[in-house]
């Protein structure tokens, strides 16, 4: 069997202190649903990092975070815009659609970005009945191409999209990957630069399941509307364990800065390679190819990994993403196959 | 605090083999969203035990089960027939209608069951473009109210349905306890029966998340619904080694069969007593009472546990229910109290 | 052929007031979808009406301005209460939940009413993240059952359902024959009472086609809801040269009175007959009856009508609609039918 | 007040013919939600015309036309290719992605049109749990930039489609005008071609109201479909009454001819004029142009027109559009003020 280490930082398992976490949290009996004591811990830590004013939910994946925060921010009529590489878009089988009712408008991406130039390109439709109404900018961050956006052009974004009365969602899948990029800390990169909601990524860190929803200033209707979209665990306190070890000792800092590092050392093994083109800059825990037909025979050969589409000369390019726990030897490994082909 | 041990099912923990099949799944690299080799053997003993036709689909949480299957049962312009204490209608915060954008019929229930009369008479609208079309039976078992359809009374609302072109659905939140309860195994008591579509609970009964969706003959399209309803795992492993866990050497057996045990005790120890009347029969591992003021004001003094409406003599009746890992002392503790009120 | 025009008062075509409005308006051109000069007149005709805080958008039928009501009044994890007879429950398909993603909630009904008392009962899940939150009471005036609210106890419902938070809508699909019925006028016996958005009925009073949704206090987020929800016409001026001519002169009444006048005269003609039993009082216009076997032959053999279910007795109950342009002779024709049944 | 009569086809009034039999079948008690005697007529007249296997049902507008027959072609987790122009996309608030629970996925178009190797493009996902999974392509004919699909592209399309799987929904807003333009009937241009459902649009070409959705090879859910998407007429008859009118001796023909032969004469007049250039090839009832900024200034002092974007080189482009009702005179006076401009 190939391996599937690069394929995707989902295939590595989870982080022993989050697993201790979750088995010490397994004794005696603990109120269901939320109630119980780890989750107000958990709450509460939420409480530091972003602030009083702010609420932090837990759910269970990705893309139920990213479908509710939607779903809480929107009316079925309103729109949201994203770029055509937004993981919304293309790889959630249509979930924001289904659950919110609302459309996706795409903007074209330049390495995974998108701009407040093309946010107010759309936005000559508000006020016409005859047209779905702008009224939230997704972005994601890392961006769904390895890239980063800087707090600048995050508060930029969020700038032009309030000036029109429109919120922000972030996709903070790997945020502590952009976190740990920055140099910053998790407020800084969202809240700061003024995003409203933060689908706040975990799993792909270390945890076993379950991720956050962040509103910065709040939404007492998420209760509800978590429940109403199938995202509650009746037995809470095992995910929110895992995130008091998440946070605890900063364990997602020491985690995602090591991701980050194993791209880097990925990166720069392969830049000089023949056949091997970086393909947008390397600013977190993914490296994005494109590769000769030698090298791509003799990566797939021992390797898993995946295409996300053609670069602008049409030639696919690859996705190579390094995990929490991806080993020094590992990425050299592949170096010297990628070196060989 | 109070002890909240009698409140719900899912105030326990998990099994420490479920835990230990959790932690031991982590190591090393699989592939994610399902095809890893945890998931494979999880899905294969499944197939070993309701058929070479079947097909097993894990997701996250009952709602999430009950959610999906429905879905994948229904047009939007179709209905499901489900009793009026039913968990679909009553304590899913909407969910399936949500989804299926379908009503949900309530048939008033006795002791939590409906009857194959109940069905037909809401029959007469099939053909009315006028009126959202019958298309699914919903039952529950063990049922809300902590009774167990037998095998013929199953069977005959199964042929019922079948006979007017509907399909079956059973919410088995608890089926462990009503195969235990029944002295069956899982197929004999649901595809046996005529049941089309399964969810199939674990988390109440020693699990740390994870539920099933089985469809008797196969489902080609859950992959999609599933991703597409925010109720796809992406390190699979971890529940599917779960499962597997909880089907090896009949855990599922061992625990349902000492929760139901744990109710009968507590139900014996609480019918003599003055001022507790026993509201329906016990049959798995639940005890429904309704209690006089003195009794009640000493139980909750001591312990949280919840009311499901009232009886028709207008007193509240109270749920007491056993999970997998309650205590003969734990029981003994409360009859006591109850005594003593 | 039998005859229909017992069978619903949408047997009827138009008025031909209505006619000549609908004919003239397709002189010359006008703007689309609501800017022509016809709308901003009948608009401003129902401000006069309904007040200067009042808002009214036109919708092609009774089904989309129930459905695009309550869906500008609901969160998709909100709830409806309604009675179990009510149009939107039993008689639209499911429309409302489809588009709304929200339950409808069915309290049982005396002669098609419901009352406080039963909104309160269900309130006490108001709060809870695991069940669906009361947030409309609709009732339909004219009921389903041929009654009418009088304007004591609609005010006693819509200050219930105000002081729970709760906002009330009424599905007036009969509103000019409750009106009729009451003495009063529509604002007096809608806005006056407390009831917060009105699905105004014509088209079975007389028009081609066309309602109104009334929102008592405005609804900015309208105009996007009805095009969203597929409500809005292009050459709007058809519709709301009807609603012009409708309300000029008091068509509505003139045509109500005469429907209602009709039902007396069917109500009085019938009670007194062997083998008829009159089932609900008769307020408007419509006659509920029972019947002997032989009656019934005797009836069917000449009128097509509809029953509505079963009364207390199990015997089922018959509607006999009294349209707009319903001939005395025509009623005096059924009548003699009957007694000689 | 500006004159309207070129800002679209839906400013225009009914055809005299149209309204005589909407007025005449004001006659007499007739059958609601479709039994009565003029739909039955109507749906027998579209069966001579799309064959006895077709399907014939009517709707009320545009809108509900096409976001019910992609409701009925698309489970939710399934999608929708478009062209990035299609008025489902732009120009309906989203109520197709509303009430599909589906996406759509735009390629981008050069005339309006798009192409068999755009949709190839698409379908690499087919079989991936991870997006929306394409199932139906719908395109515009008249396109939506006023140019025609020939029969060869449309079947070009169409067998590209079914070759994967796929089915083909064609929005024929303005087929009468499509027919003809290629010379053709109804059934040549569309099931000929391999469409297999048709939103056949008759409002815009003379009609009061009233569309009708073709399904060439029948769809009996339409009619449960059609209610629960408030689409379904009560007093049907005269949405029926008009259908006759419109396919009688041909009248849709000669209506569309005219307007077609409009839009001819105002693309001859304009063509040559200096600061107006014809951007689309100018195939049905519509003229797009961009300006000069005098020729803007001028033709918008006395007339009502719109945008539909820029250019490739940035300017603006304006839509000029002939109703079935549009004068010569009218045609020549606005070329006039060109001229001048």
């Amino acid at each position: 069997m190939k391996n599937c280490c690069f394929a995707s930082d989902n295939t590595s398992g989870a982080h022993p202190r989050i697993l201790s976490a979750l088995v010490e949290a397994s004794a005696g009996y603990e109120p269901s649903y939320g109630d119980d004591r780890y989750t107000l811990q958990a709450q509460e830590a939420f409480r530091r990092i972003f602030g009083p004013e702010s609420q932090t939910y837990f759910v269970y994946n990705g893309t139920g975070s990213n479908t509710l925060a939607l779903g809480s921010m929107l009316r079925s009529y309103q729109c949201v815009l994203a770029s055509d590489v937004a993981h919304i878009q293309g790889d959630e089988t249509g979930a924001p659609e289904k659950f919110t009712g609302s459309k996706i408008l795409c903007l074209p991406s330049v390495n995974g970005k998108i701009t407040p130039a093309q946010i107010e390109e759309k936005l000559d439709v508000l006020g016409s009945p005859h047209a779905a109404q702008p009224h939230v900018v997704s972005v994601t961050n890392v961006t769904e191409l390895g890239t980063v956006y800087t707090c600048e052009e995050l508060t930029a974004i969020c700038q032009t999209a309030h000036s029109h009365g429109l919120l922000v969602h972030l996709d903070g899948s790997r945020i502590a990957n952009a976190a740990v990029s920055l140099g910053k800390g998790f407020a800084q990169i969202t809240r700061d630069c003024g995003v409203d909601v933060l689908s706040f990524g975990a799993t792909k860190n270390g945890m076993v399941f379950g991720e956050a929803v962040v509103f910065m200033k709040g939404c007492d209707a998420f209760p509800f509307l978590r429940k109403h979209g199938t995202q509650l665990h009746s037995k809470m306190r095992f995910l929110s364990a895992q995130m008091l070890a998440y946070l605890k000792n900063d364990l997602w800092k020491e985690n995602a800065a090591h991701a980050n590092a194993m791209a880097a050392r990925l990166c720069a093994g392969l830049e000089n390679i023949p056949g091997v083109q970086i393909e947008y800059p390397c600013q977190a825990n993914a490296v994005f190819v494109s590769l000769s037909e030698a090298v791509r025979a003799a990566l797939e050969a021992k390797y898993d990994f995946h295409d996300v589409g053609k670069n602008a000369s049409g030639k696919l390019v690859y996705r190579l993403m390094c995990g929490f726990d991806m080993k020094e030897e590992t990425v050299d490994a592949l170096i010297r196959t990628a070196r060989q082909g």
